[in-house]
């Protein structure tokens, strides 16, 4: 069924299906990489956490009528996609201060975000994905302003169904990066990964960072928090 | 009539006017500082010519139905302006690629933008005033949508009028940078200054770059360049 490798990017492999042009394999990488891959490194089951927390997400989203690239799991470390073309734009939604803008605009960390602030960073390693407003991302892109609007709409309802899937796991959603993708037919749909490596995800009780932090901060032992990540999403699941 | 200092900053000290709480008197300084003050200069005239040529600049505006902070020249160096309180956004339009954004974004210098592109920098000195978004202007600086809209309109508004001017006198505006202040009773106006240490002007048959690039770039004398673009305006003003 796994076709050629198609593409490999910092943290997953992409395969070509054997005989369905419109799907995709996603192979998840234990490699992890921040600050645009200037810190690197490996851990061993990080493919697994990522693939299994991003499916446990996707499949939440789809009952709460957030359609995705996502279809369905195929092992531990693979899920099988719809293949899109990637809108070369990171879409970050922020509810708490954390991160690089608190050092870009000098907000506190902690600092709520009233509403919800949406950014738009280009996707382009070269110029370490910078941070854009909407009229480059119609001139760099090519978007429509339509369809800008229904990325960014998508992005603030993901954010809702985000923050009550986690609250229920005792987590709080401090800020999460979204990417999106076209299928054949030109329909924008949600894409890429939601995992601990594109989230903020801070312990509702204790604070805790446990997310990427971790390995960014070198704070802690990342295999342990991504398993407790998604322990308490198996948990939860089972629960309902 | 002229009060205390209220201000120095890096092109202007800001003095109030006895009697005339409502009013405040701007007098050009002839230190040249770019890359955010990391280079210094001082140019003798320079503070006339940028006064002489906001002046002129402001006036056109003004018979082009867009007002300012600007009530008249006072002499060489000075000019009386309305007192506003400064809104912290530095709102640049482009019309063709040139500067910082050829390099935060990859676009080519020359590329022409359809249409003009306009972008939002937070006024701190402390942060390098970054670019932000429209979301990033309402959290930091508590402006509405509505006086951001404004704001962005009057933004075009003087786009075109400043094409057409430049256009008369043989340079094409290539893009530049616009203060707006709150009056007293909270209307916003146009504020600041409107000069070649503010505007990118290219000779519309050679090409040559006749502003502050000029200085940023070493690559003639800034003085004769300001000189020539007061002259052309003086020309043009006395040619109609």
């Amino acid at each position: 069924m796994k076709g050629s490798l198609l593409y490999e990017g910092k943290a997953k492999k992409v395969y070509h299906v054997n005989d369905h042009p419109d799907q995709l394999i996603l192979s998840y990488k234990n490699d992890a990489t921040a600050f645009n891959g200037k810190k690197k490194d490996q851990f061993e089951g990080k493919g697994r956490l990522n693939n299994l927390i991003t499916s446990k997400v996707f499949q939440y989203l789809k009952q709460n009528g957030i359609s995705s690239h996502f279809i369905e799991e195929l092992n531990d470390t693979e899920q099988l996609v719809a293949k899109t073309d990637i809108v070369p734009l990171e879409v970050v939604v922020r509810n708490v201060a954390a991160g690089s803008i608190t050092r870009r605009l000098g907000i506190k960390e902690k600092e709520i975000f009233t509403p919800p602030l949406l950014e738009l960073f280009y996707k382009d390693d070269d110029l370490d994905d910078p941070l854009i407003n909407d009229a480059h991302a119609y001139h760099l892109t090519g978007i429509s302003e339509e369809d800008l609007d229904s990325i960014k709409q998508m992005a603030l309802q993901v954010n809702e169904q985000l923050i009550e899937l986690f609250k229920q796991v005792e987590l709080q959603l401090v800020d999460f990066k979204l990417e999106f993708g076209r299928l054949q037919d030109g329909t924008i749909v949600l894409a890429d990964e939601i995992s601990p490596d594109t989230c903020r995800l801070w312990d509702i009780t204790t604070g805790e960072k446990m997310d990427k932090d971790v390995f960014r901060e070198n704070i802690g032992d990342l295999i342990s928090v991504y398993e407790t990540i998604l322990q308490r999403l198996e948990e939860h699941t089972c629960a309902k």
